[in-house]
Formats: structure tokens, sequence, C-alpha cells
């Protein structure tokens, strides 16, 4: 049974019991932004980076958190000595609040939830991931708010497919996943991931910080006809850290083998999360 | 007070009790479906074109409403019957349901509210909208989904600039308002709206039949150059029926008066709302 302990606007209640009006403008409008962080070992990791990047999403859409940055920290500690589910991940969700017409804005409802995660199966990276590519660019990318409704949509496209996930381009000119970000590693070992119409990942940012060290690494304009040069290509997120890539649409990458600069990158990106406070 | 009722999944129920639990994908993802259709006299206002919109944009999300057509038009008629709200809007609403993952869609939420509505001001046609043009398109535009961040968004713009509305257009090509469609009358009296990129308007398609009786009428692409050339401009939507567009930015439409045709189409519109069976 789940007696999990969510944040609900002032209090810590049940997350089984925290319900929004159908007036809320995420049910009436898709309108609201959200966060979200990993615990390890109880300790929440980026979590600065991501508040940051949580308030400049909630300024991009006009919505005031009501509590600021310190204070949301403090909740999200709250809430790991609460559960106590060591490795979990939080999120914070700031809708566009009680509307009176259903289109304007209101004051946001607030809602930050833990919830239990796995650490990511030993045989992934190994396996890697086969993606296929989508035209599409999501609305205002940099934000990273509640509408997914392209990404939902396309998760049928891509059982049916067997792919794990989907990479979007525009007009040749890739972007990011619906939830990820996406390197190649370039013939010359040059680390490239794509510069503009993406939102601006966490672990895209701890990765190229990384990769910086040890060898080239620039945000840049990224094809799809660079696919086809690559030597290796991998994936980014929260949950997922960082995950080879070994197939696009029909182009084999590395012989469908994770890369070593992948390898490499992983190893340190999983060093710097052992030995990284909040 | 608001003791308003209204259906939610199974059951007539005060619309202030109707709340969703936030693993609606609603709130999680923005995914879900509406329509919206008016009451006058106690009387649904092109129900059944409405519902097959909103059947066809639940298909469009992969989404069984649960009912069919027939039981929620009974439905809307136990609203009309027990609210006793004669001038009124009833809004459907399909959610992706309570998902397990924050991602995938569970069985729909379906949230069925009747609102007051206010008749049209008498001043409004006389004084037309002023509007201003946006370089967007919507996501999945044939969907009537809940997805509105860029329209609501924008509220804050349009009351910089004293404007009604906004137009979209991508590369000069006009789609459509956020919430209503998009006419032009040409130099030669022949009314045409935007083909593509559009939600197709229940308002726009009796308009385009009670043009096509009197005026030469078509579905065309039509540009921003085109807007130069317009004998009239008008907009058209299930609350505001027809309204002249009489000022796009800096141009003057019609000397900023409502035009002769439109005027025509206001009055037959009217003249079919008030005949008009469900």
């Amino acid at each position: 049974m789940n007696t999990r302990i969510a944040f609900f606007n002032n209090s810590f209640i049940e997350e089984e019991k925290v319900f929004l009006h159908v007036s809320d403008l995420a049910i009436q409008r898709g309108y609201g932004v959200f966060d979200f962080f990993k615990v390890v070992n109880d300790v929440p990791l980026f979590m600065h980076d991501h508040l940051d990047r949580l308030f400049n999403s909630a300024a991009g859409l006009g919505l005031e958190p009501g509590l600021n940055k310190t204070e949301i920290a403090s909740i999200a500690q709250g809430l790991i000595n609460r559960n106590k589910i060591p490795y979990s991940g939080i999120k914070i969700i700031l809708t566009g609040g009680y509307s009176q017409d259903g289109y304007n804005p209101a004051t946001p409802n607030l809602i930050i939830t833990q919830q239990q995660m796995l650490p990511r199966p030993a045989g992934i990276f190994e396996k890697g991931f086969k993606v296929i590519t989508f035209e599409h660019v999501r609305e205002l990318p940099e934000i990273k708010s509640i509408n997914y409704t392209t990404g939902v949509l396309l998760q049928q496209k891509l059982t049916l497919a067997g792919a794990d996930d989907v990479l979007y381009h525009k007009n040749g000119e890739i972007s990011e996943f619906p939830r990820s970000n996406f390197f190649i590693v370039m013939k010359n070992d040059k680390v490239v991931t794509p510069s503009k119409n993406i939102l601006r990942g966490i672990t895209r940012k701890k990765t190229l910080e990384l990769a910086r060290k040890h060898f080239t690494a620039e945000e840049v304009t990224v094809t799809l006809d660079d696919i086809r040069n690559a030597k290796e290509a991998f994936i980014t997120s929260t949950s997922k850290e960082i995950i080879p890539v070994v197939m696009i649409d029909d182009i084999v990458i590395n012989n469908g083998k994770p890369g070593e600069v992948t390898r490499f990158l992983d190893t340190k990106f999983a060093e710097l999360c052992h030995n990284s406070p909040a």
C-alpha cells in the first residue's frame, strides 16, 4: 500500500490524497512546469541545478512558485526524512492554478512527490539503445513545461518499432529525445551535442563539463548526416544517466556496441554522482 | 455559491467536488482532449458535430471515452435538466488517466461541466477585433488537445499590445487563433479560410456552409500578404460566433469597420443557431 508522503502547497500529506480541482489550468489547458532530480543514498543529486531550472521554467510561463529555492530544498529534505526511500526521484510540479475562466493563470498549485527508483539495470549500458527519428520540435523547448503530448503519443510507435526512444529533428537538424539529450562522438573523438531547440538537461551539462576535461566538447548543430559519420552516440538524462545509442533508424553505430568515449564518460559521471553533494 | 452539478466518470456530482489525483496524465504530461458546445434556451447547439470532433480527438491521442456519443448526449441533457442554466456552455474533458509511471496513458477520466455564458455583448460586433500575429503552429493542430501553453502565455502579450486576440502563422501562412478560426473576404466577395494547420471549428464549418449558399467560399492557403488585399476579415468560434477583424498588426481592414459580407454571415449564423436542433 502506498503511504508515501508528498508536499502540497503548504503541508506534508499522503500522496494518495493529493488531488487538484478540475479548474486547475494543468487540467484545463495543460499549463504548468516541473522538474525532477534523483536522490541517492538519501542525498539529492544536483538539486540546485534542478531548482535553478525549475525557477527559470516557472518564470518562462509567468508562474510564481510561492516558495523560494531554500524552502523547496528544505521540503525535499523533509520528504527524504519522512519517506526513507534512499534511491528515489523527487518531482516538483507547479501548475497554472485554479483558473476562474479556464484560460488565465491563477495562484499556482505546488506539488512535490518522491518516488522509488530502480538503479539502472546492469545490462542496459552494454545493450545500448535502438532509437528512431521523428520530425518535431517541442513547444517552448527550453522550458520544462508539463506538455509531452507528442512524446506520449509516440510511445505506441516506439513499441511497434521495437525501439527504446525517439530522436526529434527538424529539417534534418537533431534536437533531443522527448525526455533526454543526445550526444555524438566524432571520428576525431570530439564530443558534440545539439545547441538549440532543446531542454538544457542537467546530466547533459555535467557530461559536457566532464567531456571538456578530457576531449574537445562543443554545443553545435548536429544533423542526421552527422550521425552517419559518428563514431559513437549516446543519450543523457537524470534517470538514464549515460546510455550508448547503437542504432538510429537503419544506421548502426560503432558496430552496435558501446564506444570507448561513451564508456569513459559514463564511468566519470558515476564517480561525479558518487562524490556530489546537492 | 457554486452548486452546479457536473458529471465525473460514472456519476453526477457537485462541480466543486470534481478533483483529479496528481497522477493523472493531464497534470503529469498535459495529456488529454476536450470539446465545448453552447446551450441556448436549454438546447445544445451543434452537439453532434462537437461529439464527433471529441471522439476524433480522443482517437487521435489513443484515448477511449468509455461512453458512446448517445450516452454523453444524454448526460449533457441531464446537466441541462439539473442545472437550469438556459444560456451556457458544456465542456467535456477526457484526460490520460491515472498513469502508473507518469508517462503512459491509463483509463481516461471523463469530466463534463456546464458553465454560465453571457450572450455576446451588443457592441462587440460593431467594434470588431484588433489582433496581432505570432509565428507558431499548434502541436497536432487537428486534435483538440488540452495543450494551450503558447496561447495562455501570449495573454500577457495581448494585454500589453491592447489586442483582442493573436493570429498564428508559419512563414507567413496563416492558420488560426488559439481558440478560433480565421476568414477573409476578398475583393471579389470570395470568402476564404485557411485549409491546414488548424482545428476544424464547428462555427467555421457552419460559416463555410452558409457562405457557399451565397458566395464563392473555399478552404485555401491564406498568407499575410493576402490580408493586405482583403476587403473584410473575421473570426469564428463557438463562444464568439462571428466577429469582424478590423486591424491585424498595423493593417487596418475595411477602414476599421465591420464589412457587409461579415454582417450578412453573422445574421445568417444567428438564424441558423436559432433554428437548429442539436
